[in-house]
């Protein structure tokens, strides 16, 4: 399969962009899907905007500098990532944070409904935020499975709120469809594209979405607990209400006035202050992602996947796997579910081959495909084949806890 | 006066501290109040994280690193400024955030009490996120003015919420009285540190404060848009309950159970994946504060402001100070009253002194004495005394209003 990845990989018209990327040598990098890698520009701009703009031009720059546009710039160059217009976009707080603020505007636009629907097993923060609201009083969460949802949309629900891809399945939402379910409901639809932007082309407002989040540390390369994106479609604009309603989502921030009034459209959506290095580091991987855009890198995304079960295959590796097998239907990801998942990981991670693992039995394996190569893939097979077969997992320190899983 | 200022700077024992920063040749900087000068240790701190933690461990780093505890350490480091244990703070999200999250902790152990008071005129988005929860019906904002605040405290208070030192005009309430008739009352107390932390000793331990949130961007030097803190007294934590029940928060965040638990003491005011960049940057600010020391940087702030007042009378300029005189009841500023205070501000920035203004008619000048001399001083009342005289301030262009003023 090695001399087939070579062939795959000279013909990659993607090939050239790993360059743009710092990458440690002798590391297969499969956790592109957790934290991005660094892009090669991005070390540069943090450099000018803490040298030149905060040092050398201090508490000018939100002017000179335009600090005080980059959230909605930011965001407007992640729209079209996301099937969505410039002004539809921000970048503001974390993912966290925009769930709390669109459910409860979803809540606010839907008076008389307060059931939150959402699946079991949806990433912890998402229900996280419903029971927050819930102990408010403001919310009830209702859970339903996949296969059930569709059902339990009646005339209590005000929002559904779905992971368009299942953070450790990888499994894919029809968005299409469940959307156009959710409003012959009467209720609204809230998408979490922390799996899906930056990953393959989404389109929000060609579903007609109301509102969406999303991650910016993932595949849109941003850094370390970079900062997120919400969206709220256009038509929801003016009746677009939420609790954490700061000065800077204020209409006029600098009258200081007494009471608030919001800004127009998604700007009403900030609160605080944004953390300007880490909104730049951010801008630095979306540039790059939108340069070599998202239909690119899902093609090849698709074909990398893909390519892994072939060479597992071809090595005679059977495990389990929790993703779908047709590539359509599932995101940027393989999961495989293996009852020692945690020390098989760490196995991997000592031999390069850094995936990662999520309780309590999948191994994680992301496809970043900016900077990952075919001959990688052939590489992951080899290894993972490797450790199943010589049961090197089972050494002690590969079942030692670390903090951050 | 400029003799005089060479003879303090001379004997100033931070004058060495000067050199710890970054700072543009000709330039007074009088705004650290707004946004604290660069530390010239941060520039290589982030270089360190992005290309080696991020760069080269990629998501490893969350254990190596341990990025996972940056915002209790951070805060910890935070805490003896402030009069605090290390466990009562924590770094997360905004101020604005953070006051959000505070405010609905007070209303949730103060059952049948929903009435937050504050004072017209206080920081717009400490009055903002009252109003938020006012919207969603489980506040209700009370405005007293500064000297009717211990008759407005009855039974409906649930928590009075002020800001120590005010943002416009520089004044400093009494913490450990107002907290004292506040806990008469049966009110808790959330003070907003913004114009205190890093600038002067805060003991809200001492005073049996309850809540406090503060600014990491101010006088901590964390730069543009810092993360904020939280502060939370220890004999509350049990009973701390916030609807931001994001999963940072939770007890266990990487066993991604569906239903929140929430982590012990001021960790579970932590909701999506912190800043990393932005957090380490502010933890060489905090650093280097802890190394100057509170105690000195008040004491030199005081000088500082008092000089000023002395060179400006020298000079024969009459303003209006609407700080109080005395400097104990007072912050780390100077506030001045002016009809064209927007155009003398500019004026005052064509010629490098850099201070800011305040809607609709105030002249703020800050004091960060880590990196502000004597001489500055001096030259700074010499250049007001010129701008005013000459007039030079009614220039057409000093009046052109920039986006953030």
């Amino acid at each position: 399969m090695l001399e087939r990845a070579r062939e795959m990989d000279a013909a990659d018209p993607l090939a050239q962009y790993r360059d743009r990327f710092e990458l440690p040598e002798g590391v297969i990098y499969l956790d592109g899907n957790s934290l991005g890698a660094l892009p090669k520009a991005t070390p540069a701009r943090l450099e000018r905007v803490v040298r030149e703009e905060w040092g050398g031009d201090l508490i000018k720059s939100w002017n000179t500098a335009d600090w005080i546009s980059l959230p909605q710039r930011v965001g407007g160059k992640i729209a079209p990532l996301i099937g969505a217009e410039a002004h539809e976009v921000i970048v503001a707080d974390s993912v966290s944070v925009n769930l709390f603020k669109l459910i409860s505007a979803a809540l606010a636009m839907q008076s008389g409904r307060k059931v939150i629907l959402s699946e079991p097993g949806n990433f912890p923060t998402d229900l996280y935020m419903i029971q927050g609201l819930e102990k408010q009083g403001l919310a009830e969460q209702r859970l339903a499975d996949r296969d059930a949802i569709v059902d339990a949309l009646d005339d209590d629900v005000a929002l559904l709120l779905l992971t368009h891809v299942h953070y450790k399945t990888g499994q894919k939402y029809d968005m299409a469809a469940l959307t156009k379910a959710a409003h012959e409901a009467g209720a609204l639809v809230l998408w979490d594209l922390s799996h899906t932007g930056g990953a393959m082309p989404v389109a929000l407002n060609d579903c007609e979405a109301d509102f969406a989040v999303g991650c910016g540390y993932k595949y849109l390369n941003g850094g370390p607990g970079a900062p997120a994106y919400a969206f709220v479609a256009e038509r929801h604009h003016e009746r677009l209400e939420q609790p954490l309603s700061g000065w800077m989502g204020h209409a006029q921030p600098f009258a200081f006035d007494d009471a608030y009034q919001p800004a127009p459209g998604t700007q009403r959506l900030l609160c605080g202050t944004a953390p300007i290095l880490s909104v730049a580091a951010l801008e630095e991987g979306v540039d790059l992602v939108a340069e070599i855009g998202v239909d690119r890198l899902w093609e090849k995304s698709q074909a990398l996947s893909g390519f892994l079960l072939e060479c597992l295959s071809e090595a005679g590796v059977s495990l389990d796997l929790v993703s779908p097998n047709d590539p359509s239907k599932r995101g940027s990801q393989l999961s495989f579910r293996h009852e020692n998942a945690y020390a098989l990981c760490q196995a991997l991670i000592a031999r390069g081959v850094i995936g990662d693992f999520r309780a309590p039995d999948v191994l994680r394996l992301g496809f970043a495909p900016a900077y990952l190569r075919f001959g990688d893939i052939a590489e992951t097979a080899r290894h993972l084949a490797e450790v199943l077969e010589s049961g090197e997992w089972q050494r002690p320190e590969f079942s030692e806890r670390a903090a951050v899983t």
